[in-house]
């Protein structure tokens, strides 16, 4: 749980070192564009050239309005009876944000809203220089489907979106290779089609013989068995502060069960993926795979098979494929993994990750790409996890993203980097 | 506009009948079972028995909370401090609702957030004693998809969400006829597959060898040209309030360009379908339909292709087809069409609907089911609609839900009567 708590705060304090004080000067609201994640019509919040970000909220009868973002500013009422305030420049990607109104803690009614932190929050968008790579284009585009399931581990339905790559109905024979791709804490399986644009990302490394198209399977990492908890609140170390009240006494309840555990199978152990659940692996060989592998064209064998995730699933995809070395070729962790997240100095590559590192020239032989992502902002501990795997022989891939933190501009970037290493 | 209002305003006294006055007792939260639209560990919307429903909200420095669905209710501030409330027994069915938080319109924390009347407001569901049509069963599975295309029309990438039947990727060269299908006033093409349940109602129906197989496509029936509005908030008729200040004066400005319009071609005109959008009409068989027949394996000609839509997008519906009788051979409008909504008496069957009903006979070898929906409590206005056109010679299908009103229920049910007469 450490080194999460560790990550959050360096997010935070980059924010709060770029974004320091609120203006309080009059807005001039022609010089901004409505961010691009509002609902239609809506103006607020508007984004400014420089990255600076005018909100206006309206609350008539409100005694304090502030916006929870980056260090959060307070708004101040004008005389047309509206809250304003805009921020300082905030960094380029997909924030996450709230109001707090006379102390609740709600979305901004002008946004739509994205599930994080375990409800549906606001966001505003902060245009990225190298945003192109996950806009749409005028190239062939696959669609990412929901796809309903039954769970025997669970004893529930559950909801998966699969990506299908654009000449999948056309080629009514080939099969293709599959990455399962995980969010973050307090997300969903809807996080990377509608966060992470994972279809646009994929549609145009496709289009530009980038990366050989494939399957891509989101689910939600969080999988109850009947009368555990799903937990799905778990790690406290991330997060901000609860929607409500109501849910704060739950999460801490909770906490230690969400935070147990390690990898499925035989190496599996506590010193593993603290963050991933064996409930998952689990619920993910007996009922998620075999589903996808029924229902789409799937090619078989473990060298067609990867799997990845973000933050906790970064954690969740090392604990399940460490564990199970024989069902995938490939493996990635975007801002999570098993090691070195926020932590300086070299880890022990003998003993981290529960071991699965020991044998450096029998995992290379296994894993075919072992990808380790991070944004530049998030610390030094991936970039030290990497460098000691490197040393001790094991082959990695380390990929930083210039200027982001704990985000899905983070992620989006990351996806982009490992999916052309697939399946070559 | 005017037939608008009075489906809506019968709505709202429907709510009220039922309503009453809220219950100040201290609630037995342990009685009541979380709504199923709250996010993950959420107790509160909770749903008795009786259908009451108990709302807690956190905002411990407000001096006023309410709940805006039905009637509205006043929440009270514990000796907890949560603020509470249990309503009075709500009909079944899907309902929106905001809160109100010291004069702030905004969403519940504690539910997913679901797009209706132009922005992401909570929901609650109170169960349906028929709500096994719409769930989830162990019966082959269809997928919904998300499909991006650029549309010349507007000028922009567009999003619409598609529905393939259960075979549809394993008979590799089977043709499936299509249905069109529009959301209502405010919603966007997410409405069907999430508040609406399209996968899991023709999943069973398709199971049950109820419905032949067939494609839906969902898409925005907001599409306006570059300088045009969208007009997503124009029907002022249907708008409960908006949900900021802020879009209420861009609302009542573009109210007029909205609901202009009416059926596009020869014989389009001021009388027919008044809410309908010709923008959208062009931009379908411009844009959406050969996308869509280039894409998945459609069946050709009329005879394969229906269109049908809720409330404004019935509308919608009957404005396009009406005018387009070579490209369709099926119609269906739910809680919305070109003549009676909650009007009463009879139409005079000549003019309604721009005249389309002039020849019953010619009308009858074109349309092969002309379906009209309705909740029993939205008014007698289509039963009037109906009963006249099957006076005057032409076929039509009048199916009327039990006891709901302008709501999803309504709309699930009318799909579920409507999707079983299509392509026979």
């Amino acid at each position: 749980m450490k080194s999460w708590s560790i990550v959050a705060a360096a997010g935070v304090l980059m924010l709060a070192a770029q974004a320091a004080h609120a203006q309080a000067t009059a807005p001039d609201a022609n010089a901004c564009v409505p961010s691009s994640l509002n609902v239609a019509e809506a103006r607020y919040p508007c984004v400014y050239p420089d990255r600076r970000v005018l909100f206006r909220v309206a609350a008539p009868d409100a005694q304090h309005v502030r916006v929870r973002i980056g260090p959060g500013f307070d708004l101040e009422k004008g005389s047309d009876g509206i809250w304003s305030v805009t921020t300082t420049p905030l960094v380029p990607g997909f924030h996450y944000y709230s109001l707090q109104i006379d102390g609740a803690v709600v979305a901004d009614p002008q946004t739509m809203t994205y599930f994080g932190s375990g409800w549906q929050n606001s966001a505003v968008e902060i245009p990225a220089p190298d945003a192109d790579f996950y806009q749409p284009h005028d190239v062939p585009h696959g669609r990412v489907s929901q796809q309903w399931y039954f769970s025997k581990v669970t004893g529930r339905w559950r909801r998966a979106f699969v990506y299908t790559p654009p000449d999948y109905d056309r080629h009514a024979t080939t099969r293709y290779p599959v990455l399962y791709l995980l969010h973050g804490w307090g997300e969903d399986e809807t996080g990377w089609y509608r966060q992470g644009h994972v279809d646009q990302i994929m549609d145009n490394l496709i289009a530009a013989g980038k990366a050989k198209p494939m399957i891509i399977v989101m689910d939600n990492l969080n999988a109850a068995k009947p009368g555990e908890s799903a937990a799905i609140f778990a790690a406290r170390g991330l997060v901000p502060a609860p929607p409500t009240e109501m849910a704060a006494p739950q999460a801490a309840a909770r906490g230690g069960r969400g935070a147990r555990g390690g990898g499925r199978g035989a190496r599996g152990g506590p010193g593993r993926g603290s963050l991933a659940r064996p409930t998952f692996s689990e619920m993910m060989f007996t009922d998620l795979v075999p589903m996808i592998e029924k229902t789409y064209r799937v090619a078989p064998g473990r060298e067609n098979r990867a799997m990845a995730g973000l933050s906790m699933g970064g954690a969740q995809a090392f604990g399940t494929v460490l564990a199970n070395l024989d069902k995938f070729a490939y493996l990635g962790g975007f801002s999570g993994n098993c090691g070195g997240f926020g932590r300086g100095g070299a880890p022990d590559v003998h003993t981290i990750c529960d071991g699965a590192f020991v044998d450096p020239a029998a995992f290379n032989r296994q894993i075919k790409v072992l990808f380790l992502g991070i944004g530049s902002e998030e610390g030094p501990g991936t970039k030290a996890f990497s460098d000691a795997l490197t040393k001790a022989g094991v082959h990695n891939v380390y990929f930083e993203s210039p200027g982001t933190a704990h985000e899905w501009l983070t992620w989006r970037r990351c996806l982009n980097d490992f999916a052309p290493r697939l399946f070559r």
